[in-house]
């Protein structure tokens, strides 16, 4: 289990004793999951918090009409969880699945909050990482009220430019709320301007 | 200075000892707002937090051909500030403003993360409503990219019944995301079918 990414990451906002540090990685399951296989699915009761070591997961919703919608891609170095059915402990509104072949150090909702109490320094953690989530969720929602498909996708550029590669043209638009065809010309029209 | 609303809204997660609350009430500082008056202009440095005693505020982001696009309304009850902004220490991208007459309980990012360090149980209690309020913000996200505008204004009225009558509909539909005529449209047609 190579966990030399996530105690990278939380030791940019705490340090964590030895003993502290075992404390922690003891709560953590190893997972892999295929391309499309699901870490979450609608409905089911959303218990885990991920970490991806590898590969890109995203959480999508899908309206009655069949169309999904994407809340969020996390690649490596992110958090994953569907937050509201997590704190709310009722069945999900989300899927949470892999983009790419991943891997992912998981631990559950259960764990957390018992080392919350036992050491509040990961409280501390989580809550500022929550807060970094809350302001980037507010942008998105301020980009996604304010500004053009062409100016989203700008943005989506600027913020991912490693993904900007790897993900389906589906999966973009999906996220930045166009259709696969309305993409594409915006990107046709952005290639003849340059 | 009436102190008792947000030490009920506090207490519905922790417990404070008459000393904590004494320290809690002593980083407070009451403060009235007339009507369009701003709490938080856009391009300030954010350095509060306010807790909504009376009234109800709003913030909002102003696009470039200068629409108004309203991120929250904070009635009663409700803590509201800029995140981004307050985290990043940049200036705000949002203005915050009273939509009433309000009456607020302001405190400094400054005083809120020196009581962290004195008082873990109040980093708990804004850890807990920091994960509350990214919940709702995923949902909001959600709503904004796969329902209808009728199906939003729904939802709106669910959520906020006592704000409808307060708030003028020019700002509900800045809310929902639509132009004024056509949530007027929306709820004609909605009171056709009753």
């Amino acid at each position: 289990m190579n966990t030399s990414l996530i105690l990278e990451n939380i030791s940019k906002h705490i340090t964590l004793t030895e003993k502290e540090t075992e404390r922690f990685l003891s709560i953590l399951e190893y997972r892999k999951l295929k391309k499309k296989h699901a870490f979450l699915q609608k409905h089911e009761l959303v218990k885990q918090i991920a970490f991806v070591v590898k590969g890109c997961l995203r959480s999508y919703a899908t309206d009655g009409k069949g169309y999904e919608h994407i809340l969020q891609f996390a690649p490596e170095d992110y958090w994953i969880t569907d937050i509201a059915g997590l704190i709310s402990e009722r069945p999900s509104l989300l899927t949470i699945e892999a983009v790419e072949d991943s891997e992912m150090l998981v631990f559950s909702r259960e764990d957390q909050l018992r080392l919350f109490n036992e050491m509040p320094k990961l409280e501390h953690f989580f809550r500022i990482i929550t807060e970094k989530s809350l302001a980037a969720t507010h942008n998105r929602l301020i980009d996604y009220m304010s500004l053009t498909a062409q100016e989203r996708y700008d943005g989506f550029c600027k913020r991912y430019p490693n993904l900007i590669q790897r993900l389906p043209q589906k999966q973009i638009a999906s996220y930045i709320g166009v259709t696969p065809e309305f993409l594409s010309k915006t990107k046709s029209e952005l290639l003849k301007k340059r």
